[in-house]
């Protein structure tokens, strides 16, 4: 008889990712970093009991985000870079939007969504004017985005004091702008979201030193205006919450709003032809039919034809690994 | 820098328990197995849309549940066995248990349980008397338990024809005094457990060709009179829900209902003594903080020592590999 344990692993992930949000909400990654070794001083720093620390801990040490030696606990390197809330590249605030109500509601009528075609969820969904599941995405995904966002950053080629007019879609965070305001000393930046995002992207701005370049322009991307003569267009993590047709028609107003020769870099998560690969880019499909009416994760082909039909006369597929989001360059050629 | 996706892994583990469930309840591996191989034919057979029967099936070919070549998708040797629900070893009804409201809310709730030391959830939960949760448990698991209830029947020496006396403890789908039924056609079986749960067992007896050598006695297994001059009392997946001075203390009430020379076999979770080997029994001590005050997946040194204060001479640890189970099993010796 075949090993049925792959489907109990897959049966009992919600158990883990509930282990995962009460080891952040506790700190236990954080209070091993500090020196806590044993089940009796993690728990005492906790404010835990010694029972729940021991399991899990255990757990985790089951997932090898710990190891245990002797009765003492210590954190792998992953865990060291990534879950102690000390560490500059902390990704443990994820938990607050991926675990969120906002998010898992979209499992709980899963069946549904199959059923559908795609997630028929309202109300301060991820379709929703101001919906506030953004701004928990801006503030708790920030850490998660800084590696796709110097990606970008560094893949340019601008001279380093061209002025740069930069137009930042559905800037959440805003990191992906202020990142490019940060390299090119002459670049101003609009940023676009709902207006209580764009509070956070803001803030970050300024907190980030480059305030007086950054500019808003609140509302759907759908209906401001962007105005023109763009240099660089970023359209990061947006086209996935929308059908293939909606995609066409956003990405021609994009290209509307770009200089000629100017370029628009589209972040995605992009699958290979079969659907099925690589795993990090095929599994966000499930995310999008959970979370949205029509969105998908797409592939280059169809992402290059939305381009195309939009007006972009070349467009070139940017993998970053080991990062499962992916870089589209379009140019507006005439 | 380390690579972040098991973090990612573990945080959307609940993603994919909630695609598992949402499958089954779609019977998409049923409906594959059935000679649907297409998007348009599955999509079809389950009533479900092209859209979201895509990112299903793709989702589980990333898990290797499913392959798929030429657009055409298939079942994996473990999939075909487990998964289709014509098959004779078909596991899917675990989820009706595992994935229930009974189940999850407990996770809900883990960072309290981690705080306290167990779970304080009440009303028709896993402690309560006549929770319906144990029902669902009897219909959903059954399947699930069958490898281990034949496990035990098989370790069983006796003669053919010998009369024996069995107690089977929190019985539930009653499998395991069934199985010993079927093998030792002069085996009266007793099953305690809850009245409503024993409706499911004696149901059970009767489709299995036993009903009639199948007694019931119900209650709590804490108060009720088990009787006397026991050849072997099965104690399966039931200490581990209880603290280790009340497992004693129920041993001590096993012990005594038991006739010289006499077995009690427990079946459990057992860890190593390092508890975080072997993977599923270590992980299942999550589960038990999860759901009840005081429970644990106790290692044989503990179990043992239970054992032995309750007044058996004899204690062997069993393990059932590739099971997470394993016996214990217990000689009264005076």
């Amino acid at each position: 008889m075949p090993d049925p344990q792959p489907i109990w692993q897959v049966m009992t992930g919600y158990q883990h990712s509930a282990a995962f949000k009460t080891a952040i909400e506790l700190e236990l990654f954080t209070k091993i970093a500090e020196g806590n070794k044993t089940v009796v001083d993690i728990a005492k720093a906790c404010g835990a009991s010694e029972k729940g620390i021991r399991v899990l801990a255990d757990v985790f040490t089951v997932h090898g985000f710990l190891s245990k030696h002797g009765g003492e606990y210590a954190l792998s390197e992953m865990t060291a870079a990534f879950l102690n809330k000390n560490s500059a590249t902390y990704l443990g605030s994820a938990v607050d939007f991926i675990m969120a109500e906002g998010q898992t509601r979209g499992y709980d009528d899963l069946t549904n969504a199959v059923r559908n075609g795609g997630s028929q969820i309202k109300g301060e969904a991820s379709m929703d004017p101001d919906s506030p599941m953004w701004v928990t995405f801006a503030r708790a995904m920030m850490p998660m985005m800084y590696p796709a966002a110097m990606g970008i950053a560094n893949s340019l080629t601008y001279d380093k004091d061209q002025k740069l007019k930069v137009l930042d879609i559905a800037a959440g965070h805003g990191l992906f702008g202020i990142t490019i305001a940060q390299a090119y000393p002459n670049a101003e930046i609009y940023a676009v979201d709902w207006a209580n995002v764009l509070t956070v992207a803001a803030e970050n701005a300024n907190r980030m030193g480059v305030g007086d370049r950054h500019h808003l322009i609140p509302g759907s991307a759908f209906d401001v205006e962007f105005g023109d003569d763009y240099d660089l267009v970023l359209v990061t993590n947006f086209l996935h919450h929308f059908d293939a047709e909606t995609c066409t028609g956003f990405m021609q107003k994009v290209c509307k709003a770009i200089k000629p020769g100017g370029k628009a870099i589209t972040l995605e998560f992009i699958p290979n032809d079969d659907r099925v690969s690589p795993p990090g880019e095929a599994l966000f499909a499930l995310v999008m039919l959970a979370a949205t009416p029509g969105g998908d994760a797409y592939t280059f082909a169809e992402l290059k034809k939305m381009c195309e039909d939009a007006g972009f006369g070349e467009n070139v597929h940017v993998p970053m690994p080991p990062m499962p989001q992916h870089m589209v360059v379009s140019t507006k050629l005439s």
